[in-house]
């Protein structure tokens, strides 16, 4: 089973196509072109993004194939026949780079780089936008809610309210991203993540009796019961039900796992309960909570000091709430070996040209500095400058540096070992643990430093007066 | 090429595979149960939503099967042998019961009613809440932005920030709500709706010139030829290259379509652009404008009379920004013959148990006035009560009414007859205007009525009086 069926090439805008055709009929099919992905702004008022999605992002490219019936169907929306055929036999064969999935990553440093001539670079950029959009603003949702739950277990349970399909990327990212589990079976087949989940409503009201429902529940599943006792009376019989079970439990030599409140006051319920248990000698039961979360709702939690120790997060993490999206774009910086950008009236809209590569500076081994971008075939450089304020800058000489982005597939072939989600999500976490907490605050975090060399600063000073002067002169 | 692979029986939260491994183990396996769809709130702060998704969801009910993969996949996870096995023949041969597809559907009513053995109806609720959920929630955002839009043309341009492979029934969904075409090809294969599309900034950047860019853009597409006019200079630059090139093209007896303006201040830019097309003579170039649009932001161009023929809608569509999720619940609400609810503190979440049918009542044959939900087996009802509030009540006798819902599937086998999702589009707009603006509006739309008969309304009564009167027990 695949993310989407083998063949992929039609997983693509319509305007990349056009485009592509045109290349085509106007002779530039094999034109060398570059493009960076990046986005400008981090998701969720934060500081930085979790970046994941590489791997599907990987496979997808290589299933990026025409069948029959794709090509068939693009003659019959008015494609040339020429081209057609050119794509019946089209794969990528280019290069890309990028970080390892789950690096900590920043806005404005261009992410991935993708090389290949321009009809291969072009059509992929709809697959890369949408796959690393969404798979980054999962994984740095749930990054969020890591961080605020501090040591209790987070797990996803937002497949009913997932944007479709999607949910099947969105679980595996919030594992990336520091979740424990999730409940969505098909990702934890597709992806090898682990599963975990407790009992609905319908479960207790297919019965006559909360107390049959549970007693029959804690018979079937002895080793990993978890009772929902909202579904009535919360305290006044949906914990005292759940109390007698486990009782009965330790009776057979068997241990009541948990118990689940999806409803009402977390804080006050939770407390209830705990005090609950604990009298009755269950300190071991395990109190799971549902409902609405997201990271403000978890921190309000654990501020209140609800006992609290297993999360449950759907809708919120599963969809990024309220982000929705992130606003990753994929730029041409270099056409036939000349660098290229795009102008704007906006200042910050305007894109880095050249061929790049972004290095990450060190204050100890253990801890990130700031990170510059310059032109690929730059040794050195001592200063980074603020990308559009020239009079900030930030002296690098000396310290430690690692290259951000390594090639992941050479002439179309996937180079990247094949890490399980647990290996990136552990890798994520080494790397959260050399970010600075400033840069991690929910509100108003501490803007990490990305800089720019001056050589790169200087390419784009002069690309942009030269086309200001062409502008000049049309005008004239 | 499907939207999943062919089994889907893994698409699923684990603990519905848990509570049904517990059915087959306690012996209730084949006791009879229903269960609603429905939902608490209209998305948007609207009024009501676009009932959308029900083809892909029947079409996933079909194919909902455990393969041997599947299956040792659910041992190797430590699911019980032979309830595994009875997975391994498993297929949904229940009934369901849901409006047309398009259907404007409201708060608090059934919309899709699914009835089966416990097992089998259980084992649904993610996959139809995952579907039902998301495309109803696009199809509603579609909507509103068609409404604003009036007579001009909207276009889906959402895939690249689409929540990934979601986007395929995001689409699709944007189409059932009204807008005209997509830009997402793989979709328009899926589904057979329209696709359109521009160029991006790169073609232009992969050309030394605009102008040159331009010429070879209108030689390979003469016949549906939009420029984007902003990679430079929107009013100096790219407007004059434009009418150069639709000059050129006309003395080839060929006409340029459009033109798109991608940034700054789309009011003003359009404004100008017509003006300047329009004393070029080009009064038939349309204007496309794209950029972080939404309803709001349309309604706002519209009412400045900025001279825009088409918008193209990124991912405030395609995510159903601001709200991500519609919250549709799947509730049992009757079991081995007898109704069920969830009781709940808060009254509103208290479920309407029992089989139960909906009628919408007429104004006149082409207007709506209200719905009303009574038993199954009820014939004839006079007054409908809001379900609440004792107090508030309609009389609706005498008045034209319609079944809301139907049989869509019998015994497993989908009976819907397959319409296009254009058909099911044009069934929405019918619809649509049966309703009134007033509930149509933005913000604050007047709230249409939905209530429930008093045989409905008495058997929940007396059911919660029931269960109150065993939490009393329980307590003393």
């Amino acid at each position: 089973m695949t993310l989407l069926d083998k063949h992929t090439g039609l997983y693509t805008d319509h305007y990349e196509l056009v485009m592509a055709q045109g290349y085509f009929l106007s002779s530039k099919k094999d034109t060398v072109a570059g493009f960076d992905y990046f986005f400008r702004a981090a998701p969720f008022r934060g500081a930085f993004a979790v970046f994941s999605g590489l791997q599907n992002m990987l496979d997808m490219i290589e299933n990026f194939r025409f069948s029959d019936d794709d090509c068939n169907f693009l003659v019959d929306r008015g494609f040339n026949k020429d081209f057609v055929d050119y794509l019946s036999r089209f794969s990528f064969n280019g290069n890309i780079y990028a970080p390892a999935e789950g690096e900590i990553v920043f806005p404005m440093e261009p992410v991935v780089h993708v090389e290949g001539n321009l009809i291969e670079a072009q059509l992929l950029e709809t697959l890369i936008l949408n796959i690393l959009n969404f798979e980054t603003l999962i994984a740095t949702k749930s990054n969020r809610i890591r961080y605020v739950s501090g040591d209790k277990k987070v797990v996803d349970f937002g497949m009913r309210r997932a944007q479709g399909t999607g949910s099947l990327q969105a679980s595996r990212a919030t594992i990336v991203g520091g979740a424990d589990s999730t409940s969505n079976v098909c990702s934890a087949f597709l992806y090898g993540i682990p599963l975990s989940g407790t009992q609905a409503h319908s479960w207790i009201q297919s019965f006559d009796d909360e107390l049959m429902a549970f007693r029959e529940f804690a018979r079937a599943f002895p080793e990993k019961c978890i009772l929902l006792v909202d579904t009535y009376d919360t305290l006044r019989q949906g914990i005292p039900n759940a109390i007698t079970v486990a009782k009965e439990m330790e009776k057979r030599g068997q241990k009541l796992m948990g118990i689940r409140l999806d409803s009402g006051d977390l804080a006050y319920l939770s407390k209830k309960a705990r005090e609950k248990l604990d009298e009755a000698g269950l300190d071991y039961v395990k109190i799971v909570v549902s409902n609405k979360l997201d990271e403000y709702v978890i921190r309000s939690l654990r501020e209140q000091k609800a006992p609290i120790d297993v999360f449950g997060v759907g809708t919120n993490m599963i969809t990024g709430k309220d982000d929705a999206a992130l606003d990753g774009v994929y730029k041409m910086v270099d056409c036939d070996g000349n660098p290229r950008l795009k102008i704007s009236n906006d200042l910050e809209k305007i894109t880095l040209p050249g061929k790049k590569k972004v290095y990450r500076f060190f204050e100890n081994e253990n801890c990130f500095y700031a990170d510059g971008i310059c032109l690929k075939d730059e040794v050195d450089f001592d200063v980074i400058y603020h990308p559009f304020k020239r009079e900030k800058f930030l002296d690098i000489s000396g310290l430690q540096r690692e290259e951000l982005t390594r090639p992941v597939m050479i002439n179309g072939k996937n180079i990247t070992p094949r890490l399980s989600v647990e290996e990136i999500a552990g890798y994520a976490r080494e790397r959260q643990k050399m970010l600075h907490d400033e840069h991690k605050r929910l509100e108003f975090p501490h803007i990490y430093k990305v800089g720019i060399s001056k050589k790169l600063m200087d390419l784009r000073s002069n690309i942009i007066a030269e086309l200001k002067e062409k502008i000049e002169q049309k005008k004239s």
